[in-house]
């Protein structure tokens, strides 16, 4: 297994430079708890995310790898889907519909994609959290700077083992994830992306602990 | 009653170029059915958007007038409220946490933060349609272009007066709007707005029929 390399901060490309595409690590990857990573993901890999000690939410963005305008769309994929709660057989849409990936195995069938990930603001504004907390907004932005992609393009992120549920009034509910050790989502690209992924940094979602997630491209 | 201007496609200003902001409209304004327009919104003003008729949804997308990147947010102002329907005393977030609207009145209590506006690819999507057909997606892009926000950057739009439910097992169904001829929603501008808004184009939304918006700038 290898270790992910951290998120680090990293100098933005100017607007319009290309996008360096790096090759996709190959073998076990190993996400440290409350950290993420970037990565390419080419169309026809298949994308394994697994829940090493259970009970860990991972965030997962992408962007079209040769047109970073093409964005993963919650809005889109819930519509289409017509449903919340998206599992094996069901698609995640860009921004302008076309289909990124699809969801080819999912031993959990419970995943988030109505949220955000979690930011700084959102620590101090749901926790009154006072100084820096780890997020998972922070992570991917960092993570994607290298690849030309800016804070604000990152949307609703696919929440890999968040458990939200939503009562008939409407009240959402982060609960403890659905997942066991050795749980996992395998998706399929689409077309060429540019992936950020974390180990969520949130105790709320991730039943008070962090933890690692792995993952492998197939 | 002056009748908002009908969108039309302009052509982009260049990357970086300064936003041109416009005067708001004065008096009701009219959105005929199946368009949009799009207004700046200042700091303190409140934006009354009135169903004249009923049953009749408008979808509203917004960015910080003077700082594009910051954007309408479902995910965070879902986060944030901790439920799907947003109503009087709540408020609606911009990508990076701050506030962009409150909502200061509201006679129907049932919109939509869920679904992306309805699109070209929409109606091909989830019912087979052949041909142009008007979009709120369209109608937000082209009225929006001529204030420098770009198709790529409009998220999920606040749904006004769309019913959207959902079941125990996650489905959404889509339900006639709860909205009778008259019904309104003030929103409170919390910083210097560009707004689009429309009058709704897809069938399903609307139960079947395609009627007028009014707005004022209060």
């Amino acid at each position: 297994m290898n270790l992910a390399t951290p998120a680090r901060p990293a100098s933005l490309p100017a607007a319009g430079s290309p996008i360096r595409l790096t090759e996709s690590p190959r073998g076990l990857q190993r996400i440290p708890p409350q950290s993420g990573t970037a990565f390419i993901l080419r169309r026809g890999q298949r994308l394994k995310v697994i829940d090493p000690l259970g009970e860990q939410v991972s965030d997962l963005f992408a962007v079209k790898a040769d047109e970073p305008a093409c964005r993963l769309s919650s809005g889109r994929s819930l519509d289409y889907a017509g449903k919340l709660y998206l599992s094996t057989g069901d698609a995640l849409y860009a921004n302008d519909s076309r289909v990124m990936f699809s969801i080819e195995e999912d031993t959990v069938g419970r995943h988030d994609f109505l949220l955000t990930p979690c930011s700084q603001e959102m620590f101090e504004i749901l926790y009154r959290h006072e100084g820096h907390h780890p997020s998972c907004f922070e992570n991917l932005h960092t993570s994607l700077a290298r690849h030309g992609i800016r804070p604000e393009d990152i949307g609703t992120t696919f929440n890999i083992f968040m458990n939200v549920t939503i009562d008939p009034q409407g009240r959402i509910t982060v609960g403890v994830p659905h997942s066991r050790a050795g749980d996992h989502i395998v998706l399929r690209a689409e077309m060429d992306l540019i992936c950020g992924l974390t180990a969520c940094s949130a105790e709320g979602s991730n039943n008070g602990t962090f933890k690692p997630i792995d993952f492998e491209i197939l």
